[in-house]
């Protein structure tokens, strides 16, 4: 366990939305990157949230590696679709404008798609999907990713964690919220695994010679994720399909980087990361209502089913996160003492200082940060 | 290892198209029907081809619960989208009929999505993708079916293999063509190890009380098979997830059956199958060609990666399934002694006698049927 201080959610918001602001970005747009960052913290991804404003978004936008007053330009337009060049904007910023034209144009043709390339890192692709639940709309969104995963056979990082996110309503249950990495765990989850001395579970990474390993410094040291499935005999090549349709949907349909060509956060050239979105109004199948009744059908199969011993709950996608976010909202969000002390250090080099209230102290499990 | 005998691909298309007009199919549909089951056994998942042909297909006609003349029928319509009602008709028929209109509506709004409610087991979930290609589109196709995975948590069998398609087309490369159930394997193959006397791999599925088993009678014998992914220590909820998500799409958006209400085949009642269909121009997003070449500079990175060790090739998803492809349409298809003998008597039965000529005797491993 490690300590952890509690901050009340509005106050850390307006913390990003100051630092962003000094970073350049204009106030409309530092609002909508904070909440985006946000969001994934109040959900429990605090792999994608605010631990992140100074060692990706606040460090690119520092070196001029990403440019704050971007807009996302038309390459190509059909009733049903468009292609959005991103001009190396803020991932989140390009990201939102893309869903929202994207449910724009579903709602006159039924469904629509839209891929951005030249964009940068846009927080958590559950976000963008849940966009669409507000207008009875389905929502899916994918992007790629810097290389971290081997592919079956291979040894090599070729391939992003690339996540599929899909969001669909229902009418008195939770919406359904699938928002998965298509590797097994995330990159950081093996480095909590390291700092802590303990070894990996089997099946999750390889090393350097692309052998299933439980060393975390190997993984670490020239080794790469397993994608979903891991080795062969449990069907690790069904994830590294999962993982190349996102690339190819996200990276190569939209013209961005793909591959092992996706820039890494650290290298000093434009990250051109590219996504995917996509919008279908439910109306355009179905009765709204019966299909949220439906859903409501199906989720009471599954969480009245009898438990597996040793077990008393089955989820559906999305449900742990709303509690916790409803949770997190009433009694602030936990932050571990080396990310305050990170963020502390952040807002003191650019003039913006960390001099947040803080709500109190936990312990909390590093293990359990990302996902 | 077990007998097997081979045949000409063309006698044991015509075959199939005697043994269904002979049940009422009309010629046309007989073809079609064949050639998607042809399809199966070409790209070597044999699980989903002949083999079915009376057990599944022949069995239902004969009793009446698939409608041999049936027509998809319009339910909604949005430029961009059709709702379908299959009307009980044969899987292959309906289903091709909806990827054929999905392909249409591409044509003019740049991207569409189709779904079917009422239909029935449509065989492989690639084939529909496939037709995708040769319009310049990258085609999706999922479909439901009857339960036989248990939730993260759950023992019970409350959602199908549900699997997911997608094909896209290279340059110079086979195109991209994933087509992967959820499960990790299909219960056929837990059949397979039961009947060979051989224990399962652990994380494949697990036993009546929900926890993981190597025993294959376990499995049979009220069990159920792990989602991708297997057990939560390897994220077996994104396999889960990714099943809910196909029966989302294919059962409640289209209004047909979902989760553990979609019919067994044995059951004396309509199935209720449900399909979903994607079609997307590649101009909508980007020029064709620079989109293909891409496709082939990305599989060359991979193929042309450092391999593990203790391997020597790194596969893209479709491409061994068309290597097979091309061999058993020049050398013959190969069919277990068993299924030769159950087509023989299903054929005697109905008087379409199966009196092909054998290209000769092969051993085959049962385990490499199916996916």
């Amino acid at each position: 366990m490690a300590k952890a201080f509690v901050f009340n959610a509005q106050d850390l918001f307006d913390f990003m939305v100051r630092f962003f602001m000094k970073l350049g970005v204009p106030k409309d747009r530092a609002k909508i990157t904070a909440e985006i960052l946000q969001s994934a913290d109040l959900r429990g991804v605090s792999s994608h949230g605010i631990i992140r404003l100074q060692t990706y978004y606040g460090s690119r936008l520092q070196k001029g590696l990403i440019n704050p007053l971007a807009n996302n330009e038309i390459i190509r337009e059909t009733p049903a679709s468009i292609a959005l060049d991103g001009n190396n904007g803020l991932g989140q910023v390009s990201g939102k404008d893309a869903m929202l034209r994207c449910i724009e144009k579903a709602k006159t043709s039924g469904v629509a798609m839209v891929t951005v390339r030249n964009s940068n890192h846009y927080g958590i692709a559950g976000y963008y999907a849940m966009m669409a639940l507000e207008h009875e709309m389905i929502g899916i969104s994918f992007t790629n990713a810097q290389p971290l995963v081997a592919p079956t056979f291979g040894k090599n990082r070729l391939l992003g964690t690339n996540p599929i996110a899909v969001a669909a309503p229902a009418f008195s249950e939770k919406p359904f919220v699938l928002d998965m990495a298509t590797s097994i765990v995330p990159i950081g989850k093996v480095t909590v695994f390291d700092k802590a001395g303990d070894q990996l579970p089997e099946g999750w990474a390889v090393d350097s010679d692309g052998k299933s390993t439980t060393d975390p410094k190997s993984v670490l040291n020239g080794g790469a994720l397993f994608p979903l499935g891991g080795p062969e005999i449990l069907r690790g090549y069904k994830g590294y399909g999962l993982a190349l349709w996102v690339d190819i949907f996200s990276g190569i349909l939209s013209g961005a980087a793909f591959g092992k060509n996706v820039a890494n956060p650290g290298n000093l050239a434009n990250a051109n990361v590219g996504h995917f979105f996509a919008a279908m109004r439910l109306d355009a199948f179905r009765d709204p209502n019966e299909f949220k009744q439906d859903m409501d059908a199906l989720f009471q199969q599954l969480k009245t089913a009898e438990k597996a011993v040793g077990h008393d709950r089955i989820y559906i996608h999305g449900e742990k996160e709303f509690e916790l976010s409803d949770k997190y909202i009433k009694d602030g969000i936990p932050l571990l003492e080396q990310v305050v002390k990170s963020l502390q250090s952040a807002g003191e080099a650019i003039g913006v200082p960390f001099d947040l209230h803080t709500l109190g102290e936990k312990d909390l499990d590093p293990a359990h940060a990302g996902n």
